[in-house]
């Protein structure tokens, strides 16, 4: 089992949230690409909390440093490893945590897993920190896919029941995606929705609570299809990609579940020729059919717990005792990851369509 | 881009609907495995419709032949292959698909990937028919599962709107798992339910329509600590497998979506001891945390577009002229697959987990 | 571990030496491409011993049967699965090796991996005749590779210490290859050699013994820059096939191990430019560079040991018992494999091949 | 194409010769496994030059950061990252290298697969200096095995034509592998022999030029039945992982290329009970039948072309200008990197049984 994605674009992504690094492989990508690191550093500074939300976030400015696989700013062909070294781990505030699991986490599986092993300061290599290598991989490969006129977007769906406007299944633009998802302090296409976000936000913040949401990522500029039949379609890819961030719990490709409930007749999106090429009149089917890519927006949203680390007493049970007992998980808690997900979740996609963007 | 999955136990599906024969190969299973062919069968047949069902599915018996893999009804380390053979395969009913690709299907962009090379009879490798090998490697598994004290059951958890009563998230027994998925002619917990959702399919079938729905599927009894963190965890695996079977567009586990519109202290899942072990006392994480398993039932929902085959009129494209016309897919077509997908789910799960449970 | 090799052509080779039958599923291959079954034949029958040679190769006539994967004689992008029915096993000469493990053989290793369930008729998923789906394979594979300018070719460089003339290191033609490597009753270049070859097949046969020999393999036609630094360079991916022959015990490439006795002045190759290209005016590197194909002929030879089933009695061990006792193989036994291993060795290098010339 | 090995644990190497760092993640180790970075010192430490040796090996100590995956010295089951940085990287030595490729080095192909993007200061992604990750990897396997019984020791079999005693097939103990493995300057069993080589290698370096040689590996200590038939056997892993070193250019398993010449009946190795165990009365089979280990000393031997660096002026091409050249390389170096790879050896056997041993 591994941290690993990717046969022909390998990632491997390591590292704990206080451990002395963490970082990724990227193998295999094309050489000659040039890497703008700037870029990439705005692109990691979206998963920074926005002004006036209480994060965990640490002071450390998460700026990776390309060990290899770059040369004057390009790829030389050879596998390019990028590490961002921890400075300001506060490995106190995990204490109590050493053997009284916190409810929501992986504490208790992994420290049965191995044997008392694990990493348990700061979630060790469960943590949400681990999404700094992710969209590190992420956003190299944003950069060779917009030359390639793939470009991949997302916004805040809903937090806590409160909905924003989703992308236009049909009509959602490059230009839009790019908009949206680099807004602040969040990344929404209603505004004012995203004050309502705000607000269920610090409602449950201030009640030492938490909040989840959906996620709603696009992609444009596939070609037709890319992907495959049965186990490396593109929403087998994708899925199984988007699952690597922490605290996801569900995810859907075009209408999803909603699908469910409609009739054939409803579902089916009629071909039509527009401009002499074949598209679809809807997009139910969200730029996916068989696991090939369609042509049309790619499209999918997903579900993300609230976070489980609340500042309220918890019943747990210390496993060294065998025994129940109350825990306080100190010091403070983002209230809600969802704010940051969004870079996350479109270098996840990124992740997971290397090999057949890069490769097919 | 592959029809393969697993790195221990590797499993590779071949076939297309109309090609001489579908299959699968198995290399990597444990060696004095006793296999039932008998019950293999039995779980073979739940694929077919229950009585008063009008579907496509062929008067053939699916009996797949054991190529190599056996010896005197136990596995031998060698790799199994287990083939069934096409003998009624009515090409004809296809013929108008060969330009005028179906809506809701994958014949379109598979045209453009494979440059018009690729078998349109009846879906080729895309069809619903190679949910048949997926099946017999699921089926083979389970046997194997359960020996080892892990049952996998799903049930119908939806059709058109109609809901059957989900599995209790934490006293959900393997018994229940064992009679609810196997009942006829719908794998249904509430039989008046099933009783509605077949009124429902009749609706849909005589309006030349067709309905979706959702499968509830649970994994009893795996031991704490199974999978990994990133990619490799259980979610991951699982989406990965089941987007393997046509027409799934949506997977959560434990709350799922509905988890994104609580609060962290409603959704958390304190722990407990209870009879000596460590046990949650609610099961919203639906028996994943960071990926591994937490001894408590692994439950997730999948949702199935209506059919995308239906009889009535639709618009398309003629790829060949680049024109619209309109497109009657002949012959009689399933109204709903989701009767038939509880056991594919099953296997897809099977096959989703064998590394974790046989390699671990 | 696994009988299958490749990441994007994915080969999967199932059966036993007395299972229903053997075979491959090649996965990923690119669709339209025309396959000759003639041409595939005539390539599998290269594996059959020539006129006058005695062996243990039955009298069907091994010819494939394909299950999925063409329409019309082309690819169709879905998974090709080959299949060769055993109609001819002749279990019963195998009986006494139940519990006597034969020398030279994995039956003993084999038993105890697993657990006395492995099949020990003609030595199961370990025997020779695995090479049959091997060759389908790679048959198939050179047909695509023949249109993309890529030749692969072999012959017998030297059988019981009687050598052949090898091929040229730097002036070896396509045509070259084709003629000698389809050489009968031997493929060897120098057809006097090939006698003394014979004579020595045939002295040994008498003796009731067997003799061993090597294979020098050459691929032509490589653009340059295939394959790759450290682990996946075309040594390693050639050696890694290869070793997948039965009865392979060495493998070099170029110079090999003569290299290691040779000076640095001596066995570097200058560059030089001959027709506007970069070529080499020597070729002790075998067209290998770092695990990147250079240009120039690919160049290996690997070693055979001699049958390890040989009609002298032998000392072994009865397991059961764990006695030493003596051991007596039935039936007659192929002198030298070596004779009809050359189409397997072009085939190993073939599926070794396969992601660099498809898939790069 | 990528620089990884292994399924479960899965190694994957980084850097260039002259980037800011090199290193290796290994996924996928047992947790709580105790890991002795001194042992690993000088482990290391065995891949620098014997007293008295030239070599183009830097001052700095190739001293590994582990960033992750240790806490308090032991496996955490998270991914372990090593790194070394480098600090002494003399880059002008190879300006004349960008556009004239060394004879015997992966310039050439390099510069082609990449379209002059790769990095040609010390050869890149290509350098013997990637070996000391290799060798991080490897060391720590080693540290593992040691605790499940197996020990790995490998020693100079020849250079420059003059032999070593080669390990006894049969009688080779773990004691003398350790032994042998370690001793300075050269791992020789027969020391005298070893002033011998030096004298070869001193020759050939006041004559600006190199010698190369071979090299013996011995596993001890496998169980019964490791490995598996076809593409996964013990051959195939080895070989894969062994031509991952830089130089090498064969490989053969006990008897190897002399096999060839034997007769089955001298060649095939009885069996026989000793102490209750079953074992074979001669080793020509090196271990290995059928890709499965047989509880006999594993041996194999590799070759090690002369180092293509050498300070003669050689034939080049000027790829910018398309004209024959003279190259001359400039700087000290290597003239026999046999002496050095030693460990490098043992490393590739220890990263190619990481699945065998640690998995099965």
């Amino acid at each position: 089992m591994s941290s690993e994605f990717g046969e022909q674009i390998k990632i491997s992504i390591f590292g704990q949230s206080h451990a002395q690094g963490i970082g990724v492989v990227v193998d295999g990508l094309p050489a000659g690409e040039a890497v703008d690191l700037e870029e990439l550093q705005a692109f990691l500074d979206r998963r920074r909390p926005g002004q006036g939300l209480h994060t965990t976030a640490r002071k450390e400015g998460d700026v990776p440093k390309i060990l290899s696989g770059l040369v004057d700013g390009r790829t030389c062909g050879a596998p390019l490893c990028a590490v961002i070294e921890n400075t300001d781990t506060r490995s106190k505030d995990y204490e109590n945590v050493l053997t009284v699991p916190r409810p929501g986490h992986a504490d208790y599986p992994a420290w049965v897993k191995w044997g008392g092993h694990n990493d348990v300061r700061g979630g060790g290599h469960f943590s949400g920190r681990l999404t700094a290598p992710l969209c590190i991989a992420g956003g190299i490969l944003l950069q060779l896919y917009r030359r390639r006129g793939v470009t991949i977007g997302a916004h805040i769906d809903a937090i806590a029941g409160v909905k924003d406007t989703p992308f236009h299944p049909v009509e959602v633009t490059a230009a839009q995606l790019e908009t949206v998802s680099a807004r602040r302090p969040l990344a929404v296409v209603d505004e004012a929705a995203g004050q309502r976000m705000l607000a269920a936000i610090y409602d449950a913040s201030a009640h030492q609570d938490s909040v989840g949401g959906t996620v709603e990522c696009c992609v444009l500029g596939l070609p037709v299809g890319l992907g495959g039949p049965m186990f490396d379609g593109l929403e087998n890819l994708i899925a199984r990609a988007v699952f690597g961030i922490p605290a996801v719990k569900g995810i859907e490709f075009g209408a999803g579940f909603a699908a469910a409930k409609l009739h054939g007749s409803e579902n089916n999106d009629p071909f039509r020729v527009r401009e002499g090429k074949v598209v679809t009149e809807t997009n139910r089917h969200g730029g996916i059919l068989g696991g090939l890519s369609t042509g049309m927006p790619l499209l999918f949203r997903c579900a993300f717990k609230p976070t489980p680390s609340i500042s309220r007493p918890q019943r747990s049970v210390d496993l060294a005792a065998m025994e129940e007992t109350e825990l306080i998980i100190k010091g403070r808690h983002d209230p809600c990851v969802v704010t940051r997900a969004v870079p996350c979740v479109e270098a996840a996609a990124a992740i997971a369509l290397a090999d057949v963007i890069l490769g097919e």
